[in-house]
């Protein structure tokens, strides 16, 4: 069941595990991942599992205890050198409680105290939060370090985000602050959406939404990609003139600036990340810039994409890690 | 030059003039409003004059100054006992340095030192705020005090919003959150707006675009009203079953139930304190309710009138005055 791991960042040296670990987790909606990462953040070996056969709270957790002592064995290094760990959950997670509130359909989670479970399990200090917040986190570290207020757009078959105030994730009233799939910018639909269904702003163009959409203008003499090409195939093609693919690219681009502005507007923060695929793509991300710069806010908004992928989770996790690890022991 | 002073809110007793006085100061883009208030946020007295003719700073400050004696010797106690002030302007200001960086075309400001000036002027300790941030935390300590997440929304001719996070003024990256006058939501214009131009959302639904889209649908054979009837008077029409007001007031309504369920969503706010003539219309706040009650976030919105309509600037600077009274002095 164990997936390959990731590649190691560097050779260990005996300096990186000596030191006092911890793990960063990423609970995902199929797969396990987890990092060790020592007190500098640097992740010295990761482990990842497939979670669709057991993606209940008490499996999860067995398995995040066996990957533990996997990742501690292939370093060498005894269990008590762990002292902290941080978990993401892709769903709404009261930070305070350690409560895992709900989350989608993949893991069918009500009301979970996943925190009180991984403390019980791995017998060190534990926090667990949204997982688009997590991500907000390691890419706060990694490519928004110039400023203290930035929105972390994660654009995959949905969209969601994380905020960041004066440096610290803003979680909202009910734990569900960055909700930005289901703005309404003009283009979207503004028939209200079922409960559990997509937001309309992910469902125009999210990774679904393009394909959708692709499948609906497509035509064989227009364009050399399939009728279910990946909305990256899309961009590039847009990127090498194609028109039927430039004209979707540029629908979705103006779109999401729209939300971008909308987002900038009120929380006048000035940087945007773009995760996932479609969001990394570099002309996606160049048309959203170009949308944006033909609008006149008080001050310009930029859009970068997000320099660590899908590694901005762990990242995340291992800084949180180390918050726990800094509050609950002598300074790391 | 001098206006009508407002009433009274209560008969001065010896005991809330003995104590130690703070003044509110609300800059308009045509009038200044004073008020004096005691220790436990109680206006005494009030005063205003009109700003048309010297809307440069050296003169409001002046007027400001004369208004502060004004004031004073109506409730018979000493200079003295004036111990801090607070003022909110129409622009975007750093309450930081306490300088006015940029206001409307009616004051014409630019990088004005306000808080110096005022301080210099009245020799006590002063404070400086956007006047919507200001009138935000008016309606917090009267409309919203269940909350610490609100958003307070200004509708007149413009739109603004200020924004309270955990019973703190969110003012952003650059001194601008909350300028969703600008917000682009389906039924507004997507034409970038001019430099110094109002925003899509305020064009729309701002006091003058409600009456343009009047004088658009007006015909003297279905409505009583006259073609440049106020927004009010169109909605209390829609009320009372006009035809053709209740079109123009729902379509508003809807509008204006996007930008606040977009401003949710990103906020995670459940509350949100309308104010302005048209924004504390019972009918207009009703029609905006049933708008989001259609829609399916994940925890309910609700919106209220304000309960403190135009004096919401002047009794949030007297809550402002306070906290620096608090910050610079022993204990009120």
């Amino acid at each position: 069941m164990t997936l390959p791991t990731f590649p190691i960042p560097s050779p260990l040296s005996s300096a990186d595990t000596a030191d006092r670990l911890v793990l960063g987790i990423d609970i995902g909606g199929s797969n396990l991942r987890i990092a060790l990462a020592d007190s500098k953040a640097k992740i010295l070996q990761t482990w990842s599992c497939d979670l669709r056969q057991t993606p209940d709270p008490a499996s999860v957790v067995s398995l995040i205890k066996k990957g533990a002592h996997v990742l501690l064995s292939q370093v060498s290094v005894p269990y008590s050198s762990l002292v902290a760990c941080a978990a993401g959950v892709p769903g709404i997670t009261d930070t305070d409680r350690g409560i895992v509130l709900a989350t989608s359909y993949l893991l069918g989670w009500r009301d979970v105290p996943l925190r009180a479970l991984l403390e019980d399990a791995l017998r060190i200090p534990a926090a667990i939060d949204n997982d688009v917040n997590i991500a907000a986190l390691g890419e706060f570290h990694a490519t928004a370090h110039d400023t203290r207020n930035f929105v972390f757009l994660a654009i995959g078959t949905g969209i969601g985000s994380g905020i960041l105030i004066n440096g610290q994730v803003h979680r909202g009233e009910t734990f569900s602050a960055g909700e930005i799939g289901y703005m309404l910018v003009p283009g979207v639909s503004e028939i209200p959406e079922g409960k559990d269904m997509p937001g309309a702003l992910e469902s125009r163009i999210g990774g679904t939404g393009i394909q959708e959409q692709w499948r609906a203008v497509w035509n064989p003499k227009l364009t050399q990609l399939p009728n279910d090409a990946a909305p990256t195939a899309i961009f590039t093609e847009a990127a090498s003139g194609g028109a039927l693919a430039s004209e979707l690219m540029n629908t979705s681009a103006r779109i999401l600036a729209y939300a971008v502005y909308n987002t900038a507007l009120i929380l006048d923060c000035r940087l945007f990340v773009l995760g996932g695929g479609a969001g990394t793509h570099p002309a996606f991300v160049a048309s959203i810039q170009q949308h944006l710069n033909a609008r006149n806010p008080y001050a310009p908004i930029t859009v970068v994409p997000s320099t660590l992928g899908c590694t901005a989770q762990l990242a995340g996790a291992v800084h949180v890690a180390l918050e726990i690890a800094k509050r609950h022991t002598a300074p790391l």
